[in-house]
């Protein structure tokens, strides 16, 4: 046989879990999608259907809800740990679990009554490989709006350019972030609070000639105040909005009447390092 | 012909409107998506395409955008009305309008800074003849939980029951209502404010046997407290919670560990109508 | 107390079934979404959460499951018909039920290999009240698109109006078509499969002048070859083609290259109805 | 400052293209959105907010418009390599392009007429950097399913574990596949097709006894036949359909009646890769 098995993984995706915990009257509400991949000696199951080595994908949603039972859920990445680690120090032939969280917001209404929140998604991603684990928090779908601050000009001009410049503009995005932590015992809760904070107030703090310098700045306050953190990496739509041309109608338009469009969109990767930190595992980004 | 045309209307669907209110550094912003169906007229375009009685849905979506810079935007149902009002009484070729408003809410982070909340969309609809208008408010996505004071038992059994009945359940719901208002001259803010404020808290303060129980004293309370308005219509989905059967594991589950199911769902809707109210406009409640 | 409980109904919500009959080798699948609504004594339950007449929702769901092997499920109309009348003759305080069917196509690879076509969602809704039933077929998401033999000119213009006439445009749009039996004894199979000719041939058979004449003239050729059938209700967006402006770049551009828009987009809604059918039950088009 | 930037791209979003090919009465038409990603000298704009390195996205937008018309479209590969050589190639701050195309299938009706197929959307991935092309082609969206022919035993059981074991099952999955070409000059259209047809008769080809086994024929299958090939990646979700206990109901289910669950559900992801083959350049398969 002239080809091979390449990198490769599975496991049971988007695992709902919602936990309540009660204090008398009071309860607290923690809800959760859970993922989980796991790699190993895989190498029977795709060649010959020998599952041997294969820990079932429904093994694993039941050891979500059933360590949410044993152990409590508590932060998130916390939990990522915790099942990172049972996989694969529990069966040989599995030796890297990656556990992808993200947590819904539940705002509080009485003491057992919670509207969701709809703001961001807290999320973490964790990977454990039988030695060291990695962990890297997040969010998504945080959406931000600048209604002014927002310049953009002096870029590159070719035939095909037809955009004006502009020194007022709506600057909009849904932020996707993703820290990653130098260790694994960082103060989640506190971290991801603090990082949530820092980004929010960053992005409405700065005034930007380009969605690249706001992104960057978000990153970099980031990590300059957070030292348990080696990267950050945000992925930041740019949501156009376009001013409405009221000429036809004997209207001027003085930066007051937009049209929110959906697509096309700008969209601007980027990541902000410390300097000397640690490289990421590979695939530590993508799931 | 043996056949003839029936009811029908038209229109321009999910105009986009972002608008900013600049007082000096501090602005305001209003987030709209607006929908406008007119009605009239109309044999012509349908049986020969002869579209002289037809104002253009480009022109409805220019007299959106128009209108915003004209007359500012204020409340959705005051922008419904002047916009309803507008297609009919400038027309006469069109008899009915129907404008469809859905709002989204952001928070102010600073002097021209928002996040988007992402709680409930406020919703207006609006329906003008050229005599009298109706108006309904409502809102939709509001994502709502109570984690106990929740029972259900006492139901119908038959040959295909299996369910077990219960004493204690998460009751979980996503409301979407409207309530329909006997005038059009409602003081729109507070009567938002004020209906939405009602339907949390006694979703949250109702002891509840069914969700049909829920629904209703939700619906009678915004009627008792708000004189403004004829009618309350509920639709809300019973988002199941399933109790894990932790047994397998060795482990109780006292009301601790759920699973979120998608689908399916239960769907409750009714309405709540004042007495010796005037019954809805044909068609107000669907668009 | 001044408020009264007004129109209601309760059921189970998209309940996915698929079925396989094994014919030796051969299998064939049935893929559906089943979404059940009732009503009838149901005043306890609302006021004072009194169960005694509600048949759980979670019981509609096992019916649906039992049904389909106690009875197969052959044409989704018949399998409406089938448990929509079971739940009225069999629960006496169920006075109605409608019965929401959307059924998946497969198109066959082998004796039991199969593909998701992913053309239009064929679609059924049963109303039952005990005496008569009432049957409405149709489908969703048929995605439409003629390259030429559109215009639209001759319309209203007013101060708002920018829109150029055109003699030549995209015309495109994704049908949502519902057609109502006038008894429940239709051949549903041969009735699905020609209606859908029918619309899809005449949309592109069909020069036209607006949306509304090729909307009217798929509901006529329907109406007109399909004794069976008293009524056509049509929904169809408008999904804009704009041609892109190529000047700036030097370029002509002869109706070569399109911008598909997301939003905002036309939306035109009519009906065509034989001469002297009898009018549709009230609620029937809603659910 | 003890931070750096890391990797980083942008570029313009899903730009919706259509464009008709008119050969007199008969068209032809191409429906694609393309998505723009560059990377470079991009320290000033993230830094300082100095532009002078950016070409707008705007402008990328502009030029996926013109390209079609100045060079047509073609088949997807040959079109993203021009566009990611034209940005590189052009522009000196621009080191590496990489452009992502999803192409929807349209079904001919008529000269000038069509339907949307729905069925998988073909997708293309080029990567240029100035000396060398990496082309990856691939489908998602493409939903298959076996009645039988699949089995699941012999796995790992633990104490969390409480799947049965089966030998007659429903296999279903959402296949998105990727295939990485060794060079730049395939036969695009025929080693679409070609690959398209093998993953499908592969799966529905093989008798399972796990998904991974199925996803490597599959890959192993396509390698085989297709020497312009290195690799194959394929991301398969197990859409789990479970057997409907029937028993409370006095019923057997032998095989026939299915629930079709939403979440969560398997996910298996691996590749097939050709002995020797060159491994991809970095960041090649995710975007």
């Amino acid at each position: 046989m002239s080809v091979h098995l390449g990198p490769n993984q599975y496991g049971k995706a988007e695992t709902r879990l919602v936990r309540v915990v009660r204090d008398g009257d009071r309860h607290d509400l923690t809800d959760l999608n859970v993922s989980v991949a796991l790699a190993g000696d895989l190498s029977g199951t795709h060649l010959t259907g020998d599952n041997a080595a294969v820990l079932p994908t429904d093994t694993q949603k039941n050891t979500v809800y059933a360590f949410a039972r044993e152990h409590g859920v508590g932060e998130i990445e916390a939990f990522g740990l915790l099942l990172a680690r049972h996989f694969v120090d529990s069966q040989p032939t599995i030796h890297r679990a990656q556990v992808r969280i993200e947590q819904y917001g539940w705002r509080r209404l009485g003491p057992h009554s919670f509207e969701r929140d709809g703001r961001e998604v807290r999320t973490a991603r964790v990977r454990y490989d039988g030695q060291g684990a990695e962990v890297v928090s997040g969010l998504t779908d945080l959406v931000l709006l600048n209604s002014t601050d927002s310049e953009f000009h002096g870029y590159l001009k070719d035939r095909y350019t037809t955009l004006q410049e502009t020194s007022d503009r709506i600057l909009a995005t849904a932020v996707t972030a993703q820290w990653r932590h130098t260790g694994d015992g960082s103060d989640w809760a506190e971290s991801y609070a603090e990082s949530r904070r820092i980004l929010v107030e960053t992005f409405a703090g700065t005034y930007s000639y380009a969605l690249q310098q706001t992104l960057f700045a978000m990153g970099q306050k980031v990590l300059e105040a957070r030292p348990e953190l080696a990267e950050v990496r945000l992925s930041m739509p740019n949501k156009h909005h376009f001013l409405v041309d009221l000429d036809p109608f004997g209207l001027d338009n003085p930066n007051e009447v937009y049209f929110a469009a959906d697509r096309p969109y700008g969209l601007i990767e980027g990541s902000v390092v410390r300097d000397g930190a640690t490289p990421a595992q590979e695939d530590m980004w993508h799931f």
